[in-house]
């Protein structure tokens, strides 16, 4: 028998993190290796997250380890969930000894590197390898995903809008320009970390958007957009911090590019999605967040507005799963040839 | 010394309607009069809201009555605060009797009959008064409401809508269609009623968008937004029901008519709201609903998507206040003579 | 090879009866055979919990169907999810039939059917089945569930508290009098029903005491300590309504019987709790209820208040899991000899 | 007519700071003088507080400035709403200067200067002081606080406990020990700081008990209890963090000295509280946070528990006013020889 492939994860003690290990321990067949996290190396896991508390003392949780390559390269892959600007220094030297990579922060999604560098305010180290990158999107990258060296992880908000708005824009049914894409995020999008403005106090019964127009996924979602219709598509994108812990839910408005029914609509989805395990959609039903929680699944809804000419589509999603960690599983999945669906039902 | 004139509430154990009460019942111009409600009819005020509970047995709070038209002609204005279909049901005869009303509800709202009973499904008992209600957003109407026998109180959508894009929409800087209208509001909105959809355990920890394009606060918008900017504006509107109690958080979506510069558009509001006292608004600053929460005012915000030609205009407001009560006593306060922001400062 | 057991649901379409049916339906050595909701009948699972649509039509989830004694019986176990009142209209004649009832209300929880009649506030029409009923808490009553007809699964709360207590009040480390178990429950445990005081804009912001003194679990508690104690036992009851959805967190003060060291109460839980593999205790961290939340695991801890002479045990669980369903599902795996823990990792 | 008194506030940009100035600017007799807040300093009061963002340029709110005694004595009153430990090192010099001064921290809540430094953790730079401040509970202290150079203003959770136990004790209706006070708070209770344990997603959905039995605000209630009670009291104090922002709710457990009736608890607080206009109690309703949220009221509800022979008592209270700055102004009433409601209704 051959034995299971090993996974590490660096960055193992934020909420991705975190999601990632609840995910890869109940997976039938990988190994968790090494849990790396330099600011609790020494801790056990359930230390930092008590809900993993074990039962018995002999079944004490891993240890968070600080990162070093020789480490890292006891594993076939190495999820990084480090903040941007992180992963671009340990991806070379672990690509370099071998190792394939998912990256579930910004530094490889981005093509052009002045873009990058405007919108995360500082230099990339390795831009030679942004071209290198897959985006791992699975629904529309599959092939390259299996045989990819270097995976960039989708963002949350963009997984919420690119796969309602792709299907629409290959078959021309909305306008490439006028979109607009609102998304309205829970806390622990913004990470685990110490800061007076994600204080309960100030987050509870509030809203507001942030980052108008200079969200760093704002540029993700254009070229990701662009690349895979095949032509120039320019949207608007306004995120929106609201007081719930986990999930996305996105509201685009998509001018029309011709007239077209609510069975079209459909049909297209259908045409797109009918076989993807993870995205649902309805002509009839309206998505909310609740429906996807604790989930890999993207639930989409749509309306027309025929005197407006504007397509109103509707996503939700869990931000820590399709948005981040499971999305993440699923492409270990491909990588290693298992059923796409092993280890998020 | 003339005697102060006297107010009466029809719907008073509603949100809608206990805030006006606590409003008027520190406002040092009017005396309030009768307050009406049927279900609660012979209990207290502070006994369907315990947190007017009098400390002193001598100062005991108002009594809920069965609704009369004879005792609601006790007093110069009468408030309604009921469900829709049900104010048209009285408002005739208290007008025929000489009172003054401050509807706020959607009974009066819209001029077309046609169009109310296709969004309120239920026919219009008194559609020859439809022309003649006066639509109550003081800095659009002054005029007409100081002297309106029936004022249409704005509904809180549209109220967050309609002053955020009027000014815009009279300089022609926005298009007059493809605007895109995403609303997001507290549960206090649904008003005060026993539904299972609106218990914490389905409300906490979701989002969803309900009623798209069917909202009965559709026409509302588009019907006020034509009349006053004087030719047709179309535009899509999608309702939002957040976890938070109070508060409305509107993001529009304009698209532009032409090039503009942030310091145009600061310069339109001046020249529009600089002096309205309950407009604020800010070419810097994003919006929160905690910063409107408890106040009659409305925060306006902008950013401009020269890319995307796109306005994104967001602004936030108390539903209960600026979106219900605070706004008819502002209202009152117009057809009265007295100061505009008595009682609400 | 012998066939796997079917099990069936009355009153499937509640919070507790939702949450049986999705811990049953990934449970392996079980076959799900009906769900019964008289309010829901004719509807599929999914339209009333859309987290559980399927993805493919093949793969539609099952139908809600009106109650018949006759359908029940082609199960092997009925579990019993209605209000207090109703199973014990149709318990008889399951057990006549020859079937297994796992109830999860309260008509059996009592052993004294004046107390029932007093606290539930109807009368009991089958006093002769509350001594045949076996109280399901499986780390006190293993034996006798293994070979019950009907098991009374715990209440909520009482499971919150009576965990803790019963250990100390066995070793008389504490006073058999003067204890105070005071309990904060999410507003699922009032279950799925329209109420205005339960809407969110009720609930939200707010917490109350209610029902003290005179909640149905009040007797429930004391029965089962005094009768699991061996002699009489008396405790008052608070519970507290909170702005959270799932969840128990229990204070308990609880006067010293004699001095104690930590250690010792360590030891004392130690010796009852270790091997149980839903019980966590520590006498350093003290629990929360996010560290339980989905799980079927009570968390306990507690501190020493010397001066004053006191006890103070906390303990958190999940009301839907250990409260219900999860230990309901336990009680099953008892009385048909699998592993305890099957379906509940 | 004789000038106005002007107070200030040191530590003005807190939670507790700026409660007090809303308070203050909306008082007919004081003028707000200096705002001091050394991270802040530089910035308008509305630069931190949008909520208070002036409509016009020519109101601004007023500047945070650095601390300095000089610019501190331009005022005849100086709050003090610093963390603890901080107070000490200001008070002796303002004091020697003249000043009449309210502190809202613990600093000189405690006359034991070594149980002081057990609970604070850190010296005691101003032992001398301890015995010359004033407890300002002016429900208890009336006469002393009118007269008072120093005032401590009491905790949050102390005014919880305190009011509802004091006239039970002195009434012996209660015993001298075995009180528990099991209390439940808000975040704003922790101050507007930087913590990854008091972010959104860290609280919400989740409760917890901390710093059980080390809580700085146990001595503090025991030795009041103590001194107004004229003997010793021994109680257990169970402090919980909530996932609300405001509020106060104390649950308290108070074995019984003597067999009691619902009137005559009753009478007991008439007796003491008829005439307090901060204080309701009533025999038949529960107390609930939200019918205290934005008052100065404390509200106070009871229930007998004659089998295990002890009072339920329940109180519920606005930790930023009844719990801080509503206490605060209070005191200042009385200090200055105001009406003691002014400003607070």
């Amino acid at each position: 028998m051959e034995a299971m492939p090993t996974v590490s994860i660096v960055g193992a003690s934020g909420y991705s993190g975190a999601e990632l290990y609840s995910l890869l321990s109940s997976h039938f067949s990988i190994r968790v290796g090494k849990l790396f996290a330099n600011t609790s190396a020494g801790k056990h896991f359930h230390e930092v997250f008590p809900r993993f508390s074990p039962k018995f003392a002999t079944s004490k949780s891993p240890l968070f380890e600080q990162y070093s390559s020789d480490a890292a390269c006891s594993s076939e892959i190495v999820f990084i969930a480090l903040p941007s600007g992180e992963a671009m220094r340990i991806v070379p030297e672990l690509l370099q000894r071998g190792k394939r990579i998912i990256d579930l922060g910004g530094d490889f999604r981005l093509k052009n590197v002045s873009v990058y560098e405007q919108y995360y305010k500082h230099q990339h180290s390795s831009p030679a390898l942004l071209n290198q990158a897959v985006y791992g999107l699975p629904e529309w990258n599959r092939e390259a995903i299996r045989k990819a060296k270097l995976v960039a992880n989708p963002g949350c908000y963009p997984t919420s809008a690119l796969l309602p708005l792709l299907p629409l824009l290959k078959e021309k049914v909305i306008r490439d320009d006028g979109i607009a894409i609102s998304s309205l995020s829970g806390v622990s999008g913004a990470g685990r970390s110490a800061s007076a403005d994600l204080s309960f106090a100030e987050i509870n019964e509030s809203v507001k958007a942030y980052k108008v127009g200079v969200h760093q996924h704002t540029p993700e979602i254009k070229s990701v957009l662009s690349e895979l219709a095949g032509r120039a598509i320019t949207c608007s994108f306004v995120p929106h911090l609201l007081p719930i812990t986990r999930g996305i839910y996105t509201s685009i408005y998509a001018p029309l590019a011709q007239e077209v029914t609510p069975e079209r609509v459909d049909e297209i989805y259908k045409s797109y999605y009918a076989r993807e395990p993870f995205i649902r959609f309805s002509a009839n039903d309206i998505p909310e967040i609740k429906h996807v929680t604790n989930t890999n699944v993207l639930d989409i809804g749509f309306r027309i507005d025929g005197e407006n000419k504007m397509l109103i589509i509707l996503s939700a999603l869990d931000n820590l799963i399709k948005g981040a960690a499971g999305q993440a599983v699923q492409n270990m999945n491909l990588m290693l040839g298992f059923s796409e669906t092993e280890g998020l039902l």
